[in-house]
């Protein structure tokens, strides 16, 4: 099923939205609230299934017209966002632009920072940001889940049933700020404002054989001001996958029902060397330091910007038959 | 006014606690949770404060016996938890015992993680823990803040005046993991576990003139296994106060009500070098990992051991009368 939280007061207002992103029927007689339904999982998701059947069947009396730019974020507020860095390719690219190798521990133990998850944005909502200039606003263009309750220490195999619900994300970065505050030792905090999720976040099962080995394979685009930016497949290069990230999360404590677990920026490497831009041939990128790490290793200096006010991006994914199944992220950078 | 949550559901149950914390009286009427009132401040503080005056005043009919142990955090769960180091002493110590210097810039530019908030422990629950060997397992008491909304961008003289209620913290922390982690570069992540808070938060008007310059000047009193520890006064040695920290966390992204921002590990220097034990005349530690340092620079090696299963600490905070103003954190490390 799919579902999607309306921008209603803080917390949204629950939807069961149909597979073609067309129709919409309200599930406030089940579950007023996203985070209510997680914090209930068992008790309403057949409720839920249901009621998405019946709406994928035509036989629901109060459907109504579903409009992506009513949605919030499907949390619009979480008790935890917990964003990995899964494509190690990413890593390593970063770094290389450095002139500095990573470390080998980094293909074994996955990178995970804690994010802040307070005040997301909704997915078409605009990025106010009070500059642009040497802030470095960059997108982020990555895969996320979200469980029910995980208990401490669990294991990658018994992580995997705790995967409810998968969405994509605007992983907002501010390129300016991130080594001044990496190099304070406390990870990224100033440098990573409120992200952005997909209008629509669906259950596993939606996906098909697309979802296999906890990784959804399927092209991710990126679209930064009307132009095709990138299409790496999110289940290639994914070094860790969502069940290894969730235990990873739960290693010294328990995961509450609706913590958001993200994959980090989707990248793939091509033949085994850094991708190429989409019009060379390439699959692109789901960043934008992404292509500046190549400019740099490649030319001597990154060329392409970053986000400058007005600059548009749009993240989405299509199924097998070139459907949207998550809506898309669109986003405007304004002054705030 | 002082408030607490009892435990109940995901969120508990708000209740307003007398001063003296051995009465207290349900607000369900006025806010069921803590969450709640925090997200309603403007319309619901009168109706509280007027229920904790007529508490106060011995004139409410359904008056309840209060009891700390029934308490849950005073937000079980929460959508951010922020924490500073703002007694860069501390931070200086856990460079000196490394031989290494602290940049002049930690002085003026707050150091601040992300926090797990999606799974608090009470204040009187076990500290569970799979092992104890090699993780390190330590305390650190602080002083937290919780805010109402904050704008991006707010400076600190406005900061101030989002301040709504204050508490104390259990900032667990595992020394046996953080070096992994922050080699890795992006914060504590598997080094933080849970946190627990003091069961009763309280205004800032409750604190008279304790609370002024935006800190806390009283002893915050640390016993591990019941020997005081530490009773370093939180208003001393405080390079940022809650004001400076909370425009930290707002620097590029709005704070939503129920933001919690804590102080980091509050420890005093004496006549300008580090702190002696208790039993030697000093103030004492808010940590394990201090004292090893100490005895580190001052002996050549730590023999104070980190938390085994079995031991016990207990924070709290008493008024210039002697009375508990937050009632205690009292944890006992256990196995899980």
């Amino acid at each position: 099923m799919k579902l999607a939280s309306l921008k209603h007061g803080r917390d949204g207002r629950l939807v069961v939205v149909a597979r073609d992103l067309k129709q919409m029927v309200d599930a406030a007689k089940i579950a007023p609230t996203m985070q209510y339904a997680l914090d209930n999982w068992a008790d309403v998701k057949d409720d839920l299934q249901q009621l998405s059947d019946d709406l994928n069947n035509n036989s629901v009396d109060n459907m109504e017209v579903f409009d992506e730019a009513k949605c919030s974020s499907p949390l619009p507020r979480a008790y935890q966002w917990a964003d990995g860095s899964a494509y190690v390719n990413h890593v390593e690219l970063v770094r290389k632009a450095r002139g500095a190798e990573i470390p080998e521990s980094f293909w074994t133990d996955p990178l995970m920072y804690q994010g802040g998850s307070d005040s997301f944005l909704g997915p078409k909502d605009d990025i106010l940001m009070p500059q642009a200039d040497g802030w470095g606003i960059d997108f982020e263009a990555e895969i996320a889940v979200i469980t029910d309750d995980v208990s401490m220490g669990v294991n990658s195999q018994d992580a995997d049933s705790h995967i409810k619900l998968l969405m994509l994300v605007n992983d907002v970065s501010l390129r300016g700020l991130i080594p001044g505050e990496l190099a304070k030792g406390f990870g990224f905090f100033q440098s990573k404002p409120s992200s952005a999720f997909s209008p629509v976040c669906v259950t596993p099962d939606e996906l098909a054989d697309t979802w296999r080995d906890s990784k959804l394979h399927l092209p991710l685009r990126s679209t930064l001001n009307n132009e095709a930016f990138g299409e790496p497949d999110a289940g290639v290069d994914m070094t860790f996958n969502f069940s290894q990230l969730v235990s990873h999360a739960a290693k010294s404590r328990p995961l509450c029902a609706g913590t958001i677990i993200g994959s980090g920026t989707v990248s793939n490497k091509l033949d085994g060397e850094p991708g190429k831009p989409i019009k060379d041939g390439g699959v692109g990128y789901s960043c934008i330091a992404e292509i500046r790490m190549i400019e740099t290793i490649m030319q001597g200096a990154a060329k392409t910007p970053f986000m400058q006010f007005g600059d548009t991006i749009k993240i989405e994914m299509l199924d097998t038959q070139g459907h949207s199944i998550f809506g898309s992220i669109e986003q405007k950078l304004t002054k705030s």
